[in-house]
């Protein structure tokens, strides 16, 4: 049974799709939404419209940016020879609260999943292999999560670049088995970068 | 420290001010949006914006609708000599829910509250006293939240309805008290229909 007029349900099933939010959250969040004043309803509408349409890929490392290169790329203070792989932009903001590291990075936008139909060519390895392949990186460190796909994807992509002849590390142990990075706690993975092993 | 793209971190911003949704949530919902589609994301800027201009408050018993009066004040099955008067228009959709209630609502978009600065000027009081000075009605039955302040606002108004010589009533203690009303189960709202007192 629909009880709200068809924008309103339209508003709350767009709510409803986005990931950790059910049908109850959902009504909420609509319900805010209308409440506010036109601007700010307008606001968030335009923050949603321009941040689809500015952010997009680095070139090199393929983190989220609005320029051609990303800050960290073009920055003449990080070390380009370390290459830092990650799963997702949230995991390169979770290493630089560490305030350690100081490479760059390369973000692959997603692991490699056979379960949920995620293969080599979903996720970007071929742009992290050409980067390799055409700059002088002395190291690249896997730092995908410490789960299945993450230890699949990691596994992977070292054997790839075995030719290569550059010097692939993990991520210690320090970081609890099974759970994910983004939770990880700064000292946790401070530890985990300083403690990395050969692969 | 902002390591996103200004389009990214504002619209983070505009998810983490949604009522219930932290920083980390809002993160979360912004990378996903920008992981859906260009279409996705623009339905989604245009839900928003569809839902703001259509949507407004039924010009009879102030809850939200696409038409000047909504289809509850013009169905001709509802008994139109029963006001039952919510806080909220989800507060409509749980009365609903119980399936026995067969008259109309009036919407009072909030609740008394000294403490947070809202008077009776600032919630649909008065249009409430226009609708009972100006039609035949018999009843009017208090449904606020259970709480202080919808029980404030019950009083409130149920003296305001005295010169009109017409039946107030508040639903039954069947609801938990100090609970929402939103959450409450059918069997509980119907029964505390059922069982209204005079007041």
């Amino acid at each position: 049974m629909s009880f709200f007029p068809t924008a309103l349900e339209n508003l709350i099933d767009q709510f409803a799709a986005l990931p950790g939010i059910g049908k109850k959250s959902a009504q909420r969040l609509a319900f805010y939404v209308l409440s506010q004043p036109d601007e700010a309803a307008q606001r968030f509408a335009d923050a949603i419209t321009d941040a689809k349409r500015n952010v997009h890929c680095c070139r090199v490392c393929q983190n989220l940016t609005d320029e051609e290169v990303c800050s960290i790329c073009r920055s003449e203070r990080r070390e380009k020879g370390q290459i830092c792989v990650v799963s997702e932009p949230r995991d390169v903001l979770s290493i630089e609260r560490g305030r350690e590291y100081n490479g760059t990075y390369h973000v692959l936008h997603g692991a490699l999943s056979p379960m949920n139909h995620v293969g080599p060519d979903d996720i970007r390895i071929k742009e992290l292999l050409v980067r390799v392949a055409e700059n002088d990186v002395e190291e690249v460190i896997m730092a995908t999560n410490p789960d299945t796909e993450g230890e699949a994807t990691a596994m992977y992509i070292a054997r790839l670049l075995k030719p290569f002849n550059v010097k692939v590390t993990r991520l210690a142990y320090g970081i609890p088995v099974g759970s994910n990075l983004e939770f990880a706690d700064d000292a946790t993975l401070n530890r985990a970068i300083e403690g990395r092993t050969e692969m």
